[in-house]
């Protein structure tokens, strides 16, 4: 079992010093590219891809996380402590999408 | 302490049926506006907004792995298992970046 906090400092110790470099705009760059690469994997029906790219994009938000020097899995916690944090329900009965587009 | 696991499960708990209904391509698209919000946080240098927008973006990307039937931890583990895939060094010592674009 890994917690998104260990999982977070593993992109630390092995992206520290090239995020650092490159920015947190340009992290994004990469985590939007990332997020492209999964919707195309979800199109051509890859199972193996589609894994894949999940756990690009959430190694590019870790990466990015670190950037921004946030910890990822206390502001994930913070925001969903069990309940929606619309409807404060579980399951969420928000009648609405999580929230307008 | 929350695994990734854990965090895509609470994800289940609170959001499957509207994941389920809305299917994994409009699941994506709200992923991706996540993703340009936390942009404009990061714009703005929005500190609370930048911590709410990737808690935002991981339980998003958490709904899409759940509808898409993939276990998160799995997939970002069995991809990043202690070194980079690349260069399989830690930390990664990568001439280029992960991937080309």
């Amino acid at each position: 079992m890994t917690s998104i906090r260990e999982f977070q400092n593993l992109m630390r110790r092995l992206y520290r010093v090239r995020d650092s470099k490159r920015g947190a705009k340009a992290t994004h760059d990469w985590l939007k590219e990332e997020v492209d690469e999964l919707y195309e994997a979800i199109e051509a029906i890859n199972k193996e891809g589609i894994a894949e790219e999940l756990a690009d994009v959430l190694a590019w938000l870790a990466s990015l996380a670190n950037v921004l020097g946030v910890d990822l899995e206390e502001a994930a916690l913070s925001k969903y402590a069990g309940s929606c944090p619309k409807c404060d329900s579980s399951p969420c009965i928000c009648t609405s999408e999580r929230k307008e587009p």
